[in-house]
């Protein structure tokens, strides 16, 4: 029987993972159990949010060196031996880095295309969508007329965080680091202003573009982007705290930003986990897919070809290379 | 005429203030102009938020050396020069730290007893009271049974808040810096447990006491203090900011806790500004009056006497030596 792929996590990188933090593997097509379903991977999701994993230390769960690399999917069912799938569907599970694999039925869910690219499922129709409709719909608290600050603004949490909070009536700026970024995030995405923090002071930036100050800032980084954003919050502002990039790469743990600056602002933050929120799923599914029909909601994908290429894509992913959700699509 | 006492900041302390920071002087009685009234000064209200006042930052401006020290007081009106107010009125004025003022009747108010001591208008029944008040009512969505924590818990602010929330079906924790603080607020202000923390590590306290997690948490601390609780919340933790302590006596402005931290519980925090909420005032009195008729809400004061005491209440204050709500009453 036909060998399959695997990425397996070669150490626990130290700073920015590199590629070389990593190996292939063959490894004989596994036999799916009863209550397993076999899939064949289409789409490999990589999020920042491994990087914790990858240290050991995210809420979901490390990963071990030698083991494979953990990671969301999308792929085909082959094989099942549940009732629950037919060969043939399409289903997001956490398969991991590989080319094929056997899962229980209960870790897996059928996912709609919604007449749009399968890889959206990892993405703008999957769980960046679902952190980003549910910190503006349970968090954000959008008014018409806020300004709505963004970080990592071309990524697919940010950018359609800020396109929701668009469409809800908010003014929208994005904080990315090029001009590329910059171009999409004004012309696509349609936000109304842009920093670019590799050309111009963060903190001059920000308050050319939020003059009256950051009613609702999204954050994804922690650390001095946070601090400077919560030096020009608006009263009443509402900070979305959803990340930890500047700390992912780091084994300080980042403090916050100082309290004085929240309670001079009379700011709420609020802690979003997206595990908590799955029961808006099927309502961000309608909603996003509906948008992007109509052209109201932009999104774009950094994908690179075969598992070979994972590594290094997520190298640039945590160094902030990539442009667009990162996926890798395996053949 | 009779010569008035005011006392006045010597200099802008270095850490901890001394006594020797304050000077008292005399000066002829002043005259009211139109649309003032001038005050004998009953009780003068020591509070935290003076620190940073005379540190020359606060958002309610700062104290410059050579100046009449700010400060609440309760006091009569003896001569007016305004419609709204007639000789024998009981008022709030922030008058500052003196035996007699002339001010503008616009920023005084009157007071009612509601038959309890008019000090009281400086502590369970003022700002310190309306803190708390508002901070419950409009920030710490208690829940039955949440355990409610929260630090310098025998002050008015702390204790206050912390009787609310036992009202509303919380169980309350209070961390506390001597056994008789801590025997206070268990024997008078009914709270459920203490932590004194110079008796016991303040994370071993908040793990014994709190053994589900902190469900809401009242801080006028910061630094290490609020870290230490946040390493604790449970989810979906409130966490009401409206002081720091920690940072008054300090040059350095602290950092806040991680905001993985926040991320991990879910928390909401809010920053709390008293000035927010004069809206509550008049219910905030009636509810905290009938509470303290009822035996529900115990206060307690640390009054010393005479202006030429009133810096070293404060110094002690400071350096968290007082014990209940702080007080200078005038002769």
């Amino acid at each position: 029987m036909a060998d399959i792929t695997q990425v397996i996590l070669e150490r626990r990188p130290n700073g920015v993972p590199q590629a070389s933090d990593f190996r292939l593997e063959s490894t004989p097509l596994p036999t799916p159990g009863e209550g397993q379903i076999l899939i064949k991977v289409h789409y490999l999701s990589l999020d920042p949010y491994l990087r914790g994993k990858i240290s050991g230390r995210h809420m979901s769960g490390g990963v071990e060196p030698g083991s494979v690399m953990a990671g969301e999917t999308v792929g085909e069912v082959v094989e099942s031996h549940s009732p629950e799938f037919a060969v043939g569907d399409t289903v997001h599970s956490f398969s991991g880095w590989c080319s094929h694999a056997a899962v229980d039925a209960s870790t897996a869910r059928k996912v709609q295309s919604h007449g749009l690219p399968l890889s959206l499922a990892l993405g703008a129709l999957g769980m960046p969508g679902l952190t980003a409709y549910a910190g503006i719909k349970r968090l954000a608290d959008i008014r018409a007329n806020d300004t709505f600050l963004v970080s990592a603004a071309s990524g697919p949490v940010g950018s359609v965080a800020a396109q929701i909070a668009r469409l809800a009536g908010a003014r929208t700026v994005g904080i990315v680091g090029s001009p590329q970024k910059s171009d999409w995030i004004l012309d696509e995405a349609r936000f109304d202003d842009a920093i670019n923090y590799r050309e111009e002071d963060l903190r001059d930036g920000i308050r050319r573009t939020c003059p009256d100050g950051v009613d609702v800032y999204f954050d994804a980084i922690g650390g001095d982007v946070l601090e400077a954003v919560c030096e020009q919050l608006a009263l009443q502002a509402r900070v979305i705290l959803c990340g930890l990039l500047a700390q992912y790469n780091s084994k300080e743990r980042l403090m916050g930003p100082p309290p004085g600056l929240i309670i001079r602002a009379r700011a709420h933050m609020h802690g979003l986990v997206v595990y908590d929120h799955e029961d808006l799923r099927a309502e961000m599914e309608a909603k996003n897919s509906a948008w992007i029909h109509s052209g109201d909601m932009a999104y774009n994908e950094d994908v690179a070809d075969g598992l070979e290429n994972a590594g290094e894509a997520f190298a640039r992913q945590m160094s902030g290379k990539n442009f667009g959700k990162s996926i890798v699509r395996i053949s």
